[in-house]
């Protein structure tokens, strides 16, 4: 029976993981590149060091019964190599392989028949200013890995930013690029999908997310949208996972357009857009993700209130996170409703996740409202 | 502010207040008197000692900015130590030496005119039928310290049994006992009051808890009873709680009687008959705690469904968690609605608390239903 589960990754999403694993009585061993992860602060078993130390490596594997992962950041070849010794990883290296390099993973879903916008492979800016003649500007350049959070992402909206945008990803220094076409969307959309060792696979309520400078800023569940909609977009984000043999807990995000859905990416891990479900469903992301890895029944991803929405907390300048005698949080606590949740990171940075507001209501906006108001209230 | 909380004790309830402090992005450092307690297991900082290990204590106080405690079995004069190196320590030593002698506290309670059954302190057999003679057997002798789950409690039904159990509680040995009326009551009532340093207070539903050979069994949330009596239920608890000078968290157990509501006992912490309130109330027992303690503001305690019922996971057997390959808890983890908290304990007793399952519902026999077959699949 596993007691202690492996994590690569020691963010919030480790953070997180590492709470719901509390529940059902077990620890957890950290692997991060820098001390004092915040995931870090939630076992005696961590361990520091580079995705390609092996001695490191090998200690991490001695103290966890089962591997999984909270950015996709980790190159394939560690979790190959991981079991390779013999460990259970989840989600597999088969399936990191398919999903870390973005081209990679748009090739996959397209093979399979699922609607991705048109996109290719880029080596140049010759190679990009050909892409434009077949789909028009704008068009997005972005790094085929590494990417999050828009950073890797570039709007080309004519032949004019193409130099700038393509030294700023890196082309210029080798980094690997590619272009897709310019989705016209109507709304962002996303939804996580757990899928266990078994197959059986159980997908929570469409959600609409919002995005501020590329980061998300609010995510609204579940999406108004009509019914039959939903149950395509569930239906696409279930057999995007099952395309590349995923286990564990899947974030999908999508385009709605005026012409139906289109997958814009899978995340192999819990997502920003399903943290609403820690209190807005019957099982949370975090749950579920384990039950998937550890070979359980899956739980309900059925919502607990008609309406959710999650509002980061994105810190708005640079310094040590609070100076003062009082946590920068306080204020928020008094908003009722207001489900707070911070990620002890210890410096702010402008745009840097520090934390997250859940509110349930009736309605959306009544749980909008709530949560927006105790947002309001956090000075960090 | 506050980056790393002391909580004095190591099993489930400094467990789940560890989770909770995550929430706020906070540590916790562990001091127990056994290495590899469960909540050791949630922090890179633990210390193993005697409570009366000032060494230990010192290494302690050095990894906390405040401390807290699970449970009152640490002297009050171990907190007056730490108050005396200037650490802000809730509950106080003040409080926890007005409860933790529980002669102490009913005379603590009865002083300030709030409604406990007839007791007195007894020295000798002797006086035990001295009290039998004013008060009628049968009669509650009880260990004035360190008594839980029953242990420390025999029922006198006359005087053929008070050598045994004299002898048992270890009167013979020298420990202090008292004798309490035995209450006949119609049932066991119990609330939560949260209690900030502020002077707020917050009261939870009053629950109706169920006992099986002196251990709780379930308890069911809210209790049906009459709003009036609820009512004076809650007022009497803040009474108790203001009357200890307490700061945190308080589980207050009452008797409902033909002719009204007694006080049984106080515990200055969070406490089983709470557990329910991590699924079914807006904020659980455990953050309620962190805030009173941290000086931040009290979260609502309304429950989110209109019943929920917890039900303890007893050991029925001694030996190791489980020897197989899929945990014992496995089959309960599909019933619908069943909310399922393990405490990692590694050994089994008959008896031993070793976690617990919610369900919320419509109505308490809803919710007893989901819980209950939950709990009879767990096979430990």
């Amino acid at each position: 029976m596993i007691e202690r589960i492996g994590i690569l990754g020691g963010g919030q999403l480790a953070q997180m993981l590492a709470q719901a694993a509390v529940s059902f009585g077990m620890g957890v061993v950290v692997f991060e590149r820098e001390a004092d992860s915040p995931a870090s602060r939630l076992t005696p078993h961590s361990v520091v060091g580079a995705w390609d130390d092996v001695a490191a490596l090998e200690r991490f594997a001695s103290l966890a019964q089962l591997v999984t992962l909270e950015n996709e950041f980790v190159d394939a070849g560690v979790l190959a190599r991981l079991e390779s010794w013999g460990l259970p990883v989840f989600p597999s290296s088969h399936t990191l392989g398919l999903i870390q390099d973005k081209l990679v993973q748009k090739r996959r879903l397209q093979q399979v028949g699922l609607p991705v916008a048109p996109f290719r492979a880029v080596d140049s800016p010759a190679e990009v200013r050909a892409a434009a003649a077949a789909h028009d500007w704008p068009l997005l350049l972005k790094a085929r890995r590494d990417g999050y959070d828009g950073r890797g992402n570039a709007t080309l909206h004519g032949p004019d930013t193409l130099a700038a945008a393509w030294e700023r990803l890196g082309g210029h220094a080798g980094r690997q690029l590619y272009v897709e076409a310019f989705v016209h969307f109507e709304a962002e959309l996303a939804l996580m999908v757990a899928r266990a060792r078994s197959g059986e696979t159980r997908c929570y309520p469409v959600v609409a997310t919002e995005q501020r400078n590329h980061i998300c800023h609010r995510v609204l569940a579940p999406a108004l949208i009509d019914p039959s909609l939903a149950c395509s977009a569930a239906e696409l984000a279930r057999s995007a996972v099952e395309a590349v043999g995923g286990v564990g807990i899947f974030g999908v995000e999508l385009f709605l357009t005026q012409t139906g859905i289109l997958i814009n990416e899978l995340a192999p891990r819990p997502h920003n857009s399903g943290h609403y479900t820690i209190e807005a469903c019957a099982t949370s992301q975090f749950e579920n993700h384990l039950r998937a890895v550890l070979g359980l029944p899956l739980g309900s991803t059925a919502m607990r209130a008609p309406a959710a929405v999650m509002v980061n907390l994105l810190g708005s300048r640079s310094g040590p996170f609070s100076a003062g005698d009082q946590p920068p949080y306080s204020a928020a606590l008094s908003v009722p409703g207001a489900h707070l949740h911070l990620y002890g990171k210890r410096q702010l940075r402008p745009g840097r996740k520090l934390g997250h507001v859940t509110a349930l209501g009736a309605t959306l906006a009544e749980a909008a409202a709530i949560a927006e108001q105790a947002a309001a209230l956090v000075d960090m």
